[in-house]
């Protein structure tokens, strides 16, 4: 009989935890226990999972026993409150907040791109930031030709990348523009409808936000190229779901065209989507609501002849975050 | 007494037609007559001007006989039918279409930037893609401390680029995502409301469209810099007027950041809005409706000691076009 396992979903009622919950059912993961748990707030609410409701309880240090995975879906700051009962309940903790993604006894894992970290775990394992994950799946391909040396990536990131309150923040602005009502930021630090905001996270002292800097750091850790650099500029636009990235890639050699579109096209999870005539090109509404990264106006670097530039997008909720989880998660147990 | 001049505006009835109006009116400039033309479909308009109402006519070959300027806010086709008429009736034709943009007898004018060229006009002087115009703005500071050599640029587009069309269109759509009908794209070539499309223009045999390539040729004529690369991805965004772009400048010297600043601050026409950690960045909401470009989020390019990466927004109605024109047309006339 195929094993089944006892998962823990933690944060299960934010915009990521729910759709986990949505992925373990679709990708039919064997499961003998699914725990949702959040805060005090949400205890009792009820989320559907295979025709059945399943309730929320609240997570408290002993939530975790007799678990064999925990998928984060909470901040960094309760990530690393509850690491601690994770680990000595024995559950592999499968995090999606940015914790523990530079520590170097965590791997950080695109299962597509570098699957073969997962066994140097020791109880964690950090699932990369959205536009990290999304960029790299488009890239990755080109970096099996020939090692890149740098990227300059622009991010058009969707509202849901900070959560439900994102989402709702989006839904309430969009009314009042057309009934025409003052507008209040929430969940940004600016009107967000029919507007776009290039600040996503915190400053760092370099001029950069935390958040631009994860694509170089987090990005040299997934694909083993300790010196690649990274220029990247991550604004937020009024898009739902899905988040996109321009991206310039120089590699160390210079390379057909061709075979960097035989290479994404081949790469596993993503989808080619690259005829500018057929008017055949990615878009956030397009690639929403599934798992696979579409790439797409891939042509010359026109200031660099070992230079690659595309565009990218993929849904963030779903590979870039609860997708990307399961399909670790899904790894493990050889589903 | 002052010299008053007889100013005809063709195309008077599109976006950035009646913004030229506007801006004639708000800059003061001596007028004598203002002559209104469009299409016959818009023959009877009336539109304000100066506490009056001026009559909108029907374009003709005989429509341009006494002029001084024509102001041209037509697309293409119409800029080429009507400059025989216009430069035979001795007026100067100031075109915002890319008609002539690189005729090299046509200078291609961003008044800050070049106003030296505009001597050397024949009876047409071209205003540049509103996109070039903003990006320029912001990077000419910088050409000035040190030659740029290339550029990778990502616009966030407003839908006023499309003209009236545009605007139409994301006012619709917005509308109808509200009341949840179902969408059909009109002026894009898909829905642009709560998404955002990497395809402006047409496309060109390397890959590129034409408004990115126009980057790259209209930069290297206006700031003389005719070895100058770009590589440019145009994106169209649900925002209404202005456009925000991302750019990454690698210039011949390395530059100090502090002097950065500085040239931007000095630059005429542009404001520095540079403290992230006071959240002062542009954004488009807050540069409508106005002719300066703001410049922010500047600091080192991390992939190449001599880049700048920085994001500027401007209203691509008023600098991007119309008030571009009319500021050409004042330093003509010394006003």
């Amino acid at each position: 009989m195929e094993k089944q396992y006892r998962i823990g979903i933690l944060g299960a009622t934010g915009a990521v935890g729910r759709e986990m919950l949505k992925v373990l059912e679709e990708y039919n993961i064997p499961v003998r226990e699914v725990r949702l748990l959040a805060s005090a707030r949400s205890e009792g609410t009820k989320l559907p999972f295979k025709g059945d409701e399943l309730t929320v309880h609240t997570a408290g240090p002993g939530s975790f026993e007799g678990l064999d995975f925990v998928l984060g879906a909470v901040g960094k700051g309760l990530a690393k409150t509850f690491a601690p009962a994770i680990k000595s309940s024995g559950a592999v903790f499968i995090d999606n907040s940015s914790s523990f993604r530079m520590n170097p006894e965590v791997p950080l894992i695109v299962p597509e791109i570098n699957p073969e970290d997962i066994k140097l775990h020791n109880g964690i394992i950090s699932n990369p930031n959205c536009s990290t994950i999304i960029t790299l799946m488009a890239v990755a391909g080109i970096a099996r030709l020939s090692p890149i040396e740098s990227m300059v990536a622009c991010t058009y990131q969707a509202v849901s990348g900070a959560g439900e309150a994102g989402i709702v923040a989006l839904e309430s602005e969009i009314n009042k523009v057309v009934s025409g009502e003052e507008i209040t930021p929430s969940a940004f630090p600016a009107q967000i409808a029919m507007n776009v905001i290039p600040f996503i996270g915190s400053e760092k002292e370099n001029g950069y936000t935390d958040e631009e800097m994860k694509m170089q750091n987090e990005g040299r850790k997934i694909l083993h190229l300790p010196d690649m650099t990274c220029t990247c500029t991550c604004v937020r636009v009024p898009v739902m779901r899905s988040h996109s990235i321009s991206v310039t890639v120089r590699t160390k050699d210079i390379l057909d065209l061709d075979d960097v579109r035989k290479a994404i096209a081949s790469f596993p999870g993503v989808v080619l989507a690259d005829d500018l005539s057929g008017r055949d090109y990615p878009t956030p509404l397009d690639t929403s609501g599934q798992d696979l990264v579409y790439v797409g106006r891939i042509r010359r670097d026109l200031t660099c002849p070992n230079g690659i530039t595309l565009w990218c997008c993929g849904d963030q909720i779903r590979k870039g975050a609860a997708a990307n989880a399961v399909q670790i998660l899904k790894k493990i147990i050889g589903a």
